[in-house]
C-alpha cells in the first residue's frame, strides 16, 4: 500500500521546535556523559562570563561554585562581575535557544550560537526537573533582577517562575546563574578544574576562583592587569565569500550602486579596489545592487576573486600572543621542567569563506615529560580550552598529517600523532570558528584553517629540530671535538718537554685532522638585552668565505650593536650576513643583540649558511633555496658526497661569490 | 561604561532562526570541504529513498546521477520508487529545516532529524544560487507533483518558484530531487561511489545505480529479495529515562492512574512490573499523574530503577545480521583473500536513556590485507556508512580502549588503533542515534553504548586470537609433532628390519616425547549441515578425563547428531561435554552437526578444556571461570609452572570428578 504510506507519513510529518530537538539530541550539545555534563554547564556560563566582561572592558573576576546535592546531582554557581544583563533580555538569553546577540556580529568572541547558557539550564531542567536561577544588575541600577526560569521545549520560549528585585550591594554590577543538574565530579585531565586552569592559561588577564564540591578554594590570580585588546566588529571579508552570501548581501544593502556597495559593505575594499572588481567582473560601477541577476552576481563573484584584496585588520581578532603563550606553558609545566621551548609562531590573519582567523602555536620538548607516549595536544579556540573530541578536530588532522619525523619526533609511517616528549598547543582564534557540532568541541577540517595550522607547527617544528640537531651533534662531535682539541696540544707539549724540543704548531695538524668549519652560538641576558654570539672556527687547511643566514624575531635586531653589518634584510627577520674571509685556523666572531623581547621569548639561535660545502660545516644547517624552510628536509652533515651534489643544485641562489639573493 | 554595554548587548541580542543558524554555521551539517559536500547531499538524498521504501515495503530502487556543470558545480539527481510525497508535504519537507515524520518516533529509521534534505537545498542555494527541483508522484494519481523551491533562511520557510503537475508515465510512484551544488567530485576511500558501495553492502535489498560525471555506470544489484523486516515504533523503554522526559510524559499521558500510565505508555512494563515499580516507589497505584510533583516523579523514576524490565524487543530494531554482515565483507574483500572472517558477533538490544540499541560487529583478517597498518575501521548507523570523523566517533573509542595485544594484533601500550592485516566492521542500530552532530558522521561517546561496542569486539575478537593461537601453535608443533608421529615409527621400522626383530609398539616412547593432550578440531559442510569433529589424543602417559566446551551459534547444535550427549548446555549457545576417560595413547574423536547455518556462517570452532592441567593440553585453551570469555586473557600453553597453578585457581567451578557447574 505505497501511497497509503505516503499519507501515513503526511500525517505524521509535524515541525520541531528547536529545544525539542537538543532536548532529544542533547549529545550534540556536549551533554553526553555526566563527567561532561558538569563541564559543559560551568564552561557555558564561565564564556559567557569573560565575553561579557571583555565587552565591557572589566577585568574578569569569575567565581565557580559546584555543591554535590545528592549521588547524582550538583548546583553550579557561577558569578562574575560584568556588566550585566538589562532585565527585559534575562528570560530570552537564559531561556530561549538561538537567541543572543554575538551571532550577527563578525568579530572574536567566546559565544557565537547563542544556545550554551540556555541549553545547560535546558539540560539541568531535564535531568533534575528543577527551575534555575538568575540574578544580574547593571550599573546604576538599585538592585538586581532575579529570576526563577525554565523553558517550555515544545515552544522553545522562557517560562518565568518567579521574578523579583533583590539587594545586591556588594556587586556594582554582575551577573549570578545558579543551576542544578546530574553530573560527576571528578578530577584528572578533563574536568571542571583542569578546564578553569587551562581558561587561566590562555587569559591571563581574568581572576578565576573554584570552590570545589568538597569545599576546596582554588584560586586562579590574573598575571596582568592589561586587557586583552577589544576586538573590533569589522564587515564582512570578500575573501572565500560564497554566492548565496553574497546575494544575501546584495538584497539586504542600502547602497544604489555596486562601487559604493562593496566599498561600503565589506570589510578591505578601498574606492581603488571596487572599481577593480567592477571591471575584472564585466559590470558597470553604477550598477543597481537590485538588479544584479543570478548570472551577473556569479560574474561578480568571479571577479572578486580576481582582484588582490589586502587581507582582513587583525584588530577583530584577539591573538594570545607569542610571549603569554611561552608564559603559559611555563607556568603549567613548571614542574617537568622542559629542556625545551620553541619560540611560539603567531601566523598572520587569513579569511575561511569570509571570515578572518588566525593560528597560534607552541611546542616544548623533553625534561620529565613522558617519551614513550603520543604527545600531549592542547587545543584553544577563542581563548577557550577544548578539552573534548581531540580525535574530530582539524589541529589534530593538521598535527597527524605533518610528518614529524623531520622535526626529530617518532611517527610510524610518517603520519598520525607523534610520539616523544613533547606538548604541542595550538590556538584559532577567528570571527567565526567553525566548530563541529554546537558543543564546540572540535573545530572542522576547513582546508584554509588546516594549511594555516600545518604552516605555524611546521615553522613551530623546524625550531625544535634545530634544537634537536644541535644538542645530538653536539654531543656526538663534542668528543672528537674536545680530544683533537685538548689531548693532541697536551701530547706534542709533554712530548716536546721529554724531547727537549720546542712545542710544534699543531694547528695544521689539527685541522687536517678535523677538516671542518665549527659554528657555535650562545645567547646571553643582561640589561634588557639578548646578546647573541655566533663563533666561527675555520678548521679547515683552507681560507673560508661564505653567508650566514639567521631568522630572528621579527624586528628585533638592534642593527646598531652588530659586529657586522648584515648584508640583507628581509621582512624584519630573515637576516644575512656575508662574512670575510676566515683565515685557516681562525676564528671569527658574529655578535649582535635583539631588543624588546622578555627573557624568556629567546633562547636559541637559527643559524644557517650558504656559499659553503655543507658537509665541511658543523653546528649549521646549510640554507634552502629561497629561505623555504618550512618545508625543509633537514641535509644531516654527514651526508654522503652524492647528496651533496644534488644540494648545491637545489640552491641556485648561492654561489661562493657572495652575490645577493635573488628571490623575487 | 559597563551600564552602557549592557544595554549596547541588550540592542544587538535577537532570535536566530534555525535555517540561518545552520547556514552560518553549514560545516556542522558536514557541508565543510568540496568533496565532503557532494557526498552529503547524494547521502541525504539516499537515506530519505531507502527510509521511505522500507516504510512502504517497496525494495528500493535508486538511481544517483552527478552532473559536472562548471568548475565548481555539480548537478546531482536522485530518483526512486518510494511511495512518494503527498504534494502537500512536498514544500516544507525540502524547503523547511526541523521539519519530518521520523522524529517523534521510537523506532530506527535512516532519517531522524528533519534536517537532512532541506539542509542540502539550502546548501546547493547558498553556493549555487539555483532552485532544487522536487517532483513526486503516490500511487493512484494521475500526474505527478514537480515544483520549483527555494528557502528563506531569515525565516526557515520554503519559498516555491514554480508549481507544476507534469506526466511521469513511466512511474507508479516515486520521488525525484534535484539540485545544483558546489563541490568536488573524487574517487577513493572518501567518496560518493564508496559510500554507495557500503550503502550497497548494508542495504542488500537495494539497487543502487549511480551514474558518474563522465557517464560512466555502476550498478550495485541487490542480492536478495527480501526486505528487512520492518521496524515497529514502540512505546519508549523506561531503561535509563530521565527526569525531565518522565514528567514531561506524566504531563502528556491520558491515563488517571499511575499504574496504567506506566503500563500503557512504557514499553515492557507489564501490570505485575507496573505494580512493582509503585510499590518501589512507595507511590499508590491510584495516584492520578497529574498529582505527581517534582519529589514524587523523582520517587517514581528512583522506583523504576529499582524493578528489573525485560530488555525491549528487538522488533523496533532492524539489524543488519551475521549472516549479511559476512557476506557483505566476503563480497568488499574478494581481492584481498582474507585468511579468516570471525563469526559476526550480534549483541541482544539493550538501552541507552530509553532508547533501544544494538551493536553487531564482524572481523577480517589477514589474505592480502597490509599488515603495517592501522586496521581498517568499517562503520555504520542504522545501515548508513560513516565516512567521516572517525576520531570523533564512540565505534573508534572503543576499539581504541580495547587491548588488541590479546587478541593477536599489534598495539602500542595496549590502547589506539591496532595495527594489523585486518578489518573491523561495526553496526549500531537504534531507535535513536545520538550523533554528535546534525551531520551525522560519528556516534558520541554514549557509555552504555560504548559498553556494548566493546564486549561485542571482544567477543569477536577472542575468535580471531583463538583462529590465531591455533594457526601458531599449530605451525610451532605440527613438525615437532610430526617428526616424533612419523619419523620415529619409520626409524623403529628400519631398524626391527636391519636387526630383524619385530617393530616395538613405540606408543609409549611417543607418549613420553610428547607428554600432551592434542586436540585438533576440522568443519566439513555437506547436505546444508556442518559437521564439527574434534579429535583428542591423549599422548600423556596416564588416562585423562576432562570436559571440552564449546561456544556454538545459538541454538544451531543439533543434539541429535552428537557423538556424546552435552553434559550441559548453558544459554542455547555455550555447550559442555564430560568427556569420558581417554587412555593413554588412544584417540578419542567427538563429533556433532550444526544445522540451520548459511555455508559460509562456520569455519572454525572455540575449543576450551577444563580439569585437566593446561600446561598439557596443545590445540585447545582453558575455560575461564564462569565462561567469562570477553575478558579472557588468553594462558599460552607454554606459561610456566607458577602461573599454571593460578589458572586453575581461577577456576572454582571445574573440578575433576565432573560437577555441574554452578554458575547461579
Amino acid at each position: 500500500m505505497p501511497s497509503n504510506t505516503a499519507q501515513k507519513l503526511a500525517k505524521g510529518q509535524k515541525e520541531i521546535s528547536v529545544s525539542e530537538f537538543f532536548e532529544k539530541n542533547r549529545q550534540i550539545l556536549g551533554f553526553d556523559s555526566p563527567v561532561k555534563s558538569l563541564i559543559m554547564g560551568v564552561k557555558e556560563a564561565v564564556d559567557n562570563a569573560l565575553d561579557a566582561c571583555e565587552e565591557a572592558q572589566i577585568l574578569p573576576e569569575v567565581v565557580v561554585k559546584i555543591d554535590k546535592i545528592d549521588q547524582k546531582e550538583y548546583r553550579v554557581t557561577v558569578e562574575d562581575n560584568g556588566p550585566g544583563i538589562v532585565s527585559t533580555s534575562m528570560p530570552n538569553v537564559f531561556g530561549r535557544l538561538l537567541y543572543g546577540s554575538r551571532f550577527h556580529a563578525v568579530r572574536q568572541s567566546r559565544g557565537q550560537q547563542g544556545i550554551g547558557i540556555s541549553a545547560t539550564i535546558m539540560y539541568g531542567q531535564i535531568t533534575t526537573g528543577k527551575a534555575a536561577t538568575a540574578r544580574s544588575k547593571v550599573e546604576g541600577a538599585e538592585a538586581a533582577k532575579e529570576i526563577d526560569i525554565i523553558i517550555d521545549t515544545k515552544k522553545n520560549a522562557p517560562i518565568l517562575l518567579r521574578e523579583d528585585y533583590v539587594p545586591w550591594n556588594e556587586k556594582e554590577h554582575g551577573t549570578r546563574v545558579e543551576f542544578y543538574m546530574n553530573g560527576r565530579y571528578v578530577t584528572g585531565k578533563q574536568s571542571v578544574l583542569e578546564y578553569l586552569r587551562q581558561t587561566a592559561i590562555v587569559n591571563p588577564h581574568a581572576t578565576i576562583t573554584f570552590i570545589d564540591p568538597e569545599g576546596k578554594r582554588f584560586n586562579f590570580e590574573r598575571a596582568t592587569e592589561q586587557m586583552p585588546p577589544l576586538s573590533k566588529e569589522i564587515k564582512p571579508h570578500p575573501d572565500g565569500i560564497e554566492l548565496g552570501t553574497l546575494m544575501n548581501m546584495i538584497k539586504a544593502t542600502k547602497e544604489r550602486n555596486l562601487a559604493k556597495f562593496l566599498q561600503n559593505d565589506f570589510n578591505r575594499i578601498s574606492e581603488r579596489v571596487a572599481r577593480e572588481i567592477c571591471t575584472a567582473a564585466a559590470l558597470p560601477e553604477t550598477t543597481r545592487p537590485s538588479n544584479l541577476t543570478l548570472e551577473s552576481s556569479k560574474q561578480l563573484l568571479e571577479g572578486i576573486g580576481k582582484v588582490k584584496i589586502m587581507a582582513p585588520q587583525v584588530d577583530c581578532l584577539s591573538p594570545i600572543g607569542g610571549n603569554l603563550i611561552r608564559k603559559g606553558l611555563k607556568h603549567v609545566l613548571m614542574d617537568v621542567k622542559p629542556e625545551f621551548y620553541a619560540p611560539p609562531v603567531s601566523r598572520e590573519p587569513k579569511v575561511h569563506t569570509g571570515n578572518p582567523f588566525l593560528v597560534e602555536v607552541g611546542i616544548v620538548y623533553g625534561g620529565d615529560l613522558p617519551s614513550d607516549q603520543p604527545v600531549q595536544i592542547l587545543r584553544f579556540a577563542n581563548r577557550v580550552p577544548l578539552l573534548y573530541q581531540q580525535g574530530a578536530c582539524v589541529v589534530t588532522k593538521a598535527i597527524e598529517s605533518t610528518d614529524w619525523r623531520r622535526y626529530g619526533l617518532e611517527q610510524r609511517g610518517g603520519s598520525g600523532i607523534p610520539f616523544g616528549p613533547a606538548i604541542i598547543l595550538v590556538h584559532v582564534a577567528s570571527t567565526k570558528i567553525p566548530f563541529t557540532s554546537e558543543a564546540k568541541e572540535a573545530i572542522a577540517s576547513v582546508p584554509a584553517i588546516q594549511e594555516e595550522i600545518s604552516l605555524a607547527l611546521k615553522a613551530c617544528g623546524r625550531s625544535l629540530k634545530t634544537h634537536l640537531n644541535k644538542k645530538e651533534r653536539k654531543s656526538k662531535t663534542r668528543s672528537k671535538f674536545e680530544i683533537v682539541q685538548v689531548i693532541i696540544p697536551l701530547m706534542a707539549e709533554k712530548t716536546a718537554k721529554i724531547v727537549g724540543k720546542p712545542v710544534p704548531d699543531l694547528r695544521g695538524t689539527l685541522t687536517k685532522i678535523m677538516n671542518v668549519v665549527w659554528i657555535d652560538d650562545s645567547v646571553t641576558y643582561e640589561k634588557k638585552r639578548h646578546r647573541v654570539k655566533v663563533q666561527i672556527y675555520n678548521y679547515t687547511p683552507k681560507q673560508q668565505r661564505f653567508k650566514v643566514h639567521t631568522v630572528l624575531p621579527k624586528g628585533c635586531l638592534d642593527l646598531g650593536s652588530c659586529s657586522l653589518q648584515p648584508s640583507e634584510v628581509k621582512e624584519d627577520e630573515k637576516i644575512t650576513w656575508q662574512l670575510p674571509k676566515i683565515a685557516s685556523t681562525d676564528l671569527y666572531e658574529l655578535s649582535f643583540d635583539l631588543k624588546g623581547l622578555d627573557q624568556d621569548a629567546y633562547s636559541e639561535t637559527e643559524v644557517y649558511v650558504s656559499g659553503i660545502n655543507p658537509v665541511d660545516v658543523m653546528g649549521a644547517d646549510p640554507l634552502p633555496g629561497d629561505w623555504d624552510l618550512e618545508g625543509v628536509n633537514f641535509t644531516e652533515v654527514e651526508a654522503p658526497v652524492a647528496e651533496k651534489a644534488e644540494d648545491e643544485e637545489d640552491e641556485p641562489d648561492y654561489d661562493e661569490s657572495g652575490e645577493e639573493l635573488n628571490d623575487e
